[in-house]
């Protein structure tokens, strides 16, 4: 309990110590986690949260670092969640989060990665935990790095306002607009490595698939820049803080909250209501075989499970 | 109902209509649908099923429809499956299924795409559906193409028997790699554009990262391919035939099954459970509430609510 208090309070004062500690029993699904989260205070005001998503090999963690680091030159306090899907069978992030992003770490901002186990609701879930632990925290932004391009980046972009989406010339540039499935959702899109050749046909034909500009409608404006050389890296952190002024007129902030809220909840109700009943195990047990042996179909015996469970009431 | 039985017969003759229909029907959620997968007869012996993943631009759809045209060639009948994640927006696919693999279609395969809206349990639980209605024809191979990599990619890998993990030379080889998260799962690896230069060097590097060989366990081979030609995709369907001999030999079938009906038991299962509480509407308004506002922490919530269910009994 009293390490507890010590590590709330060393969050509060953003102790990069402290914050890893929270994070870390909050990732492993702790009880002293659950309880962390319990008794975080609730942060007055809104902190900005940028997703930043795109294909691997884009140059995500480069364009994250530069971004962070502008930020940070300003005063601003920067934390970033590198969301690193582990393998169900290697379990964890690769790199040590100190060498992630090494000059973000010199200037003083706090680097963290998320990995997906034991996480309450999957990793959208975690990521949003995650949050909570750094909105209690002295952080003015969050900057979160996604991997890979699917459903996950769909769910982790609903934990966040904004949402980059970043692409480079030469990946076989159709497949990946049209199969992105995050072209709807991204608020700013980045084509880095802007000196390649192809870079300004990609920026044009990005261009070319937004909708007409619309009053009261955010555009996506689309940004050339170099990741390594920091080149463009001023309008996009230009872009960022446009994006977060257009929602914060709008009065956007409580309805996104509200559908976050939506989103967690669901996810964790549906995991403790499968644990309870995965936990009377000989139903369980029964109903895996009538489905594996084809006997029945899963449907039908889902909801005979459920009956069983609603009809004791 | 009259309807359901003539659709239920066209799928078990194998009629590209009917199947187009069922598939339909389970994809949109439709009562019918769920009818359909309650009366579907269930198939004596093992369908062999494949996971096509890797990232975008790999040249995955251009593979998977050289693999099907050397199966259709010697009798094999060839169904794929291309699970194409539609954004939260857009929903559907984007390309016509006829369209999308117009060789295969001409010599008698069996294209369908699959998106993810109305899914009850998720995008590996509408998968999982898609393969019992196919599992109810006269298929004798199944290829699935996964879009990205992530977890959509492990949660398919988990429906299929082989998953077989496609890589190009230059797009960031070790990123690729090492944040890929779907290396443990790959039973075959591909290196898809095998004249491109640094592709050997790639093969390379794979064979290196693989364990060392161990008796009685699989180990993946590692195959350059030139999709676009065909080189190769003799030596891969080889591959995809030794690896479901060693299935079989092993008596994995039975575990397989027994790992899949519980996973898809739990997806179910918690989306109808979710489905119940959130039907109280007031009570999930409030709940959804104190979250948003930051009144209470998600997990206390849902807690409650659970209690509310549970404690009628």
């Amino acid at each position: 309990v009293a390490e507890l208090e010590a590590v709330l309070r060393g969050v509060v004062a953003g102790s990069p110590r402290a914050l890893g500690r929270a994070l870390s029993w909050v990732e492993n699904g702790h009880e002293a986690g659950r309880e962390l989260l319990r008794l975080l205070p609730r942060r007055q005001g809104w902190l900005p949260t940028v997703g930043f998503t795109g294909p691997p090999g884009a140059g995500k963690s480069t364009l994250v670092e530069q971004v962070g680091l502008r930020l940070q030159a300003r005063g601003e306090r920067v934390a970033v969640l590198a969301v690193d899907p582990s393998s169900p069978f290697s379990g964890g992030a690769l790199l040590g989060d100190r060498l992630r992003m090494p000059r973000l770490v010199a200037a003083g901002g706090f680097v963290r990665s998320l990995a997906t186990r034991g996480a309450l609701g999957g990793l959208a879930a975690a990521c949003a935990d995650f949050l909570e632990v750094l909105r209690a925290a002295p952080f003015s932004w969050v900057l979160v790095e996604t991997v890979g391009v699917g459903q996950d980046e769909v769910d982790v972009a609903s934990v966040v306002d904004t949402v980059v989406l970043l692409q480079v010339p030469g990946l076989g540039d159709d497949v990946q607009l049209t199969k992105a499935g995050v072209m709807e959702i991204a608020h700013v899109f980045v084509v880095n490595k802007k000196d390649r050749p192809g870079a300004m046909d990609l920026v044009r034909m990005l261009e070319s698939l937004l909708p007409p500009p619309e009053a009261d409608l955010w555009r996506p404006p689309v940004l050339p820049v170099a990741a390594t050389t920091g080149e463009g890296v001023e309008e996009l952190v230009a872009a960022l803080e446009e994006h977060q002024r257009f929602l914060a007129a709008r009065g956007q902030h409580r309805e996104l909250s509200r559908q976050r809220a939506e989103r967690r909840l669901s996810a964790i109700l549906a995991d403790l209501l499968v644990r309870e009943i995965k936990g009377q195990t000989e139903a369980w047990q029964l109903a895996v075989a009538a489905v594996a042996e084809g006997r029945e179909d899963p449907l039908t015996v889902a909801e005979k499970l459920l009956q069983c469970q609603w009809g004791k009431r």
